[in-house]
């Protein structure tokens, strides 16, 4: 037996330190922490990914997903990635070579659903607004009219610049056009109101990490009948494995059959995140992150300091104030992260070195967190 | 304010239960039951994903990882997702539109990449042997031969019938024949040797969750300088946003440019596992997972039970025993699953009803669980 062992070439082992992170507040564009009770449940004793403990498990994750999603959608997943991956994975599975798309582009994360629909061989279209505007209901029905899509997509919270897309009245457009409505939940699902079945949207996808107060690496998406019949009615085989919903709904049907091994721990934890949504209540949690986004805005007020985006569009749970004149906006963040262990995030695209990005997400939005900020803050404008 | 929080429909709001799993030792093909310190370091505070700390632990990873899998290549980092999503990267950043490439099958995994492939509308073309067998250098060369592919792909570690492919003289062959070798090594990282350099290997993968004993979601891969050169030579996009290399090479690279959200509590807990591996030594390990396999295969000997897998091919971290005449296989692995809180696996595919796959990876890889195992496999098969 002994033969069958080789030497091993030792030059890259070392011992590594045992794992010690500083005690950060992430008040950034995300993740943000998570509620004590996620981070029981993360560490709970694993099962194999066919167990039926498991299995009942996500029988679970789908029914908490419809109520913070406010949707009866039975294709109702998580994905076994971060929310990039769900966000590839809406586009993987309805866009066809040669559709027509037609993205509202207004931030950072409107131009990553061009690159990636185009990857997928779509027919690209773009209606634009500078970053930190929305998108009003004529300019997206001058846009339907013009391109005549396949698929509509939005955003609906644009992490990039603080902007909230007001939703009332797009999804009858989109039938009027038969055009499916594709909308990005990343950063509002859970924090804001997200009602997609009033809005009578078809397609939808979210991170975990955001206003759901859940560790990164899972992310959920859901399917109205519309898409599902557009997926069922595809000519050519999903051009992605991995995020294939024809086979994943295997998994997550009644089939069961074995596609890959689920994320088990990361299951628990969105599990737990997706409880705390449901014992809140989405009513009381909405109120909770105005209250709080309303509290940061009115003392950023009083440090002289004004938001870039107009209040009517102005997204509770990511803040992008405007760096002041003779400011250094990356030192001051630097300074935060240093000096208070509060991480806030600089702008990027269109808006790098003119704002910050500051989160009030999930478990994150609490009065003492404002409280905090506004006082390192403050510091941290006298002080770099 | 409060006229901006609409009314939530309830119908979907449910008191979900504490969560509450039971306590199963995973002997089946995956996931492993993961060592208490790796428990322990998932649940570490959570900091950004470009936060300094955590910037200096990706350079462990990709480091630890190097030595885990015996290579120098600088491109060697975790992906975002499960074993499925590393699998696809491979081929979706390696393979261009009309590339013959060439995938050894004898075994589920073998199919699955000639299904990831074609989606990357690569020319596939296949050479094949019972499930369970294993190809020979000449095989591969009379397969190289024929076809000329620009990539091989072959299953280390078949996790579908416990077969494990003998390196040796292949990589020269491919090289002869100016073709790229891709390697799956799944269920042998960490478990059985794998010297990727030694046996010029040039693109592999892995996942978190069979012999590193870390929970899935989290997964390997590495790029020697071959496949970096076709990875820079390519004529398309890569046709996979989440999954491109040319991007996440940037992040895990000196641009630390954001990509996505890593997941970070994730990352923790591989860390650990990875550490857990230098701390051991890989010979010992290796050393460990044979004992503890020989005893397995030893005492199936004494129930009269044989292996599907001759000896000489035979998998330490995967076993497939051979369901004795009129023994109900899946009834024993119920029986096994109620009565003693013990995962093991039924076959698939050919060997569907004919083995039962059992594991012994990782943390797993321990006399206590062969011997548990073994004696209630005996109740088990009087029982059913």
């Amino acid at each position: 037996m002994e033969n069958r062992i080789p030497r091993a070439d030792e030059s890259h082992r070392f011992q590594a330190a045992q794992l010690d992170m500083p005690p950060r507040l992430l008040l950034g564009p995300g993740p943000s922490n998570f509620h004590p009770r996620v981070r029981q449940a993360l560490s709970m004793n694993e099962v194999g990914h066919l167990d039926p403990s498991f299995i009942h498990l996500m029988n679970e994750v789908q029914e908490l997903l419809r109520y913070v999603w406010q949707t009866g959608n039975r294709f109702t997943i998580p994905v076994s990635g971060t929310g990039s991956a769900a966000m590839e994975a809406t586009l993987a599975n309805c866009v066809e070579p040669g559709d027509v798309v037609l993205i509202g582009v207004n931030g950072y994360f409107g131009e990553r659903l061009c690159d990636m629909a185009s990857r997928y061989r779509a027919e690209v279209r773009r209606i634009e607004k500078p970053w930190g505007e929305v998108f009003s209901p004529e300019e997206i029905k001058a846009g339907l009219e013009r391109h005549k899509p396949a698929i509509l997509g939005l955003v609906h919270a644009e992490t990039s610049t603080g902007a909230l897309q007001p939703m009332e009245s797009i999804g009858r457009l989109c039938r009027e056009f038969d055009c499916l409505l594709l909308l990005d939940t990343v950063t509002s699902l859970g924090g804001v109101p997200v009602l997609l079945d009033r809005w009578m949207v078809d397609i939808a996808y979210s991170g975990s990490q955001k206003c759901l107060s859940c560790p990164p690496g899972i992310s959920p998406l859901t399917f109205g009948d519309r898409a599902m019949a557009r997926l069922a009615a595809r000519k050519t085989k999903v051009a992605n494995w991995y995020l294939d919903m024809t086979l994943l709904g295997k998994y997550w049907g009644d089939e069961r059959t074995y596609h890959h091994t689920a994320p088990i721990n990361m299951n628990y934890a969105f599990r737990e995140a997706l409880r705390l949504v449901a014992e809140e209540g989405l009513e009381s949690r909405w109120e909770r992150h105005w209250k709080n986004a309303k509290l940061l805005w009115d003392g950023l007020g009083d440090l002289g300091i004004r938001c870039h985006v107009d209040e009517r569009h102005r997204l509770p749970s990511l803040t992008t104030p405007v760096v002041p004149d003779g400011i250094d906006g990356r030192a001051v963040a630097g300074y935060l992260l240093r000096n208070f262990n509060i991480e806030v995030a600089a702008g990027l695209g269109q808006l790098a070195g003119k704002v910050w990005r500051i989160g009030l997400m999930g478990f994150n939005s609490r009065a003492e967190n404002v409280t905090l900020l506004l006082s390192a803050l403050e510091k941290a404008l006298s002080a770099v």
